[in-house]
């Protein structure tokens, strides 16, 4: 992916904490996958947090020392074993292989391992 | 995981649509991250799911031929270039380094790659 934010010390906790838009970019090879994206909905993106520690296991909640240590599984912090970053987004432009999206707090350059639609109720499948 | 599951076509599409209760195993080297887990609370788990097929880009959703054609990353199918499971599922027990789980739809031995916690509202962070 591609986004203004380069350093982790600038990047808020969360996408709806004010982080800035930013462009996922596919190869070529995964077109198809993602031909039926549209403009307007929600997704989930899956990221690999690359810069992230992976051999720590236990944090202050949101870096607040006031907050007792915490088990990784049991927080969003980027440090944990398998440093996949979850992110709910809204997709605002499509250009190709190409798609802008609103508030994702992943660092430039970070690599996008999927794309899920978010779920409705079972109604809606 | 370990789970009573080991057809896929057994089973459920989803887990809230009648997967079986299923044990998180983790590793010692682990024990720390999952220490602040909870009975009764939700967790989302992400898997990888070691069976399903990584060159296939569209499905007919929800195998139903009905249904047009689909991008993977529109739909939830097992099938994608980075088969990676997300689930929802509720903490029944807790037992050391097994961890009891409500309605999960993953195959048995399925990997386990991470476990978050389900994101509240802002001012619950």
């Amino acid at each position: 992916m591609e986004s203004s934010l380069t350093d982790a010390a600038m990047a808020p906790k969360q996408g709806d904490e004010g982080a800035p838009d930013a462009w996922l970019v596919f190869a070529p090879e995964v077109a198809r996958a993602l031909g039926d994206l549209a403009v307007g909905t929600d997704v989930l993106v899956l990221t690999w947090l690359d810069r992230a520690s992976r051999d720590v296991l236990a944090v202050h909640p949101r870096g607040d020392t006031k907050r007792p240590e915490t088990g990784v599984f049991s927080t969003r912090s980027p440090a944990r074993p398998n440093p996949i970053g979850l992110h709910r987004v809204t997709i605002v432009g499509i250009d190709g292989l190409r798609v802008r999206v609103r508030n994702l707090e992943a660092l430039d350059g970070t690599p996008i391992v999927d794309v899920k639609p978010v779920l409705g109720g079972v109604a809606e499948r």
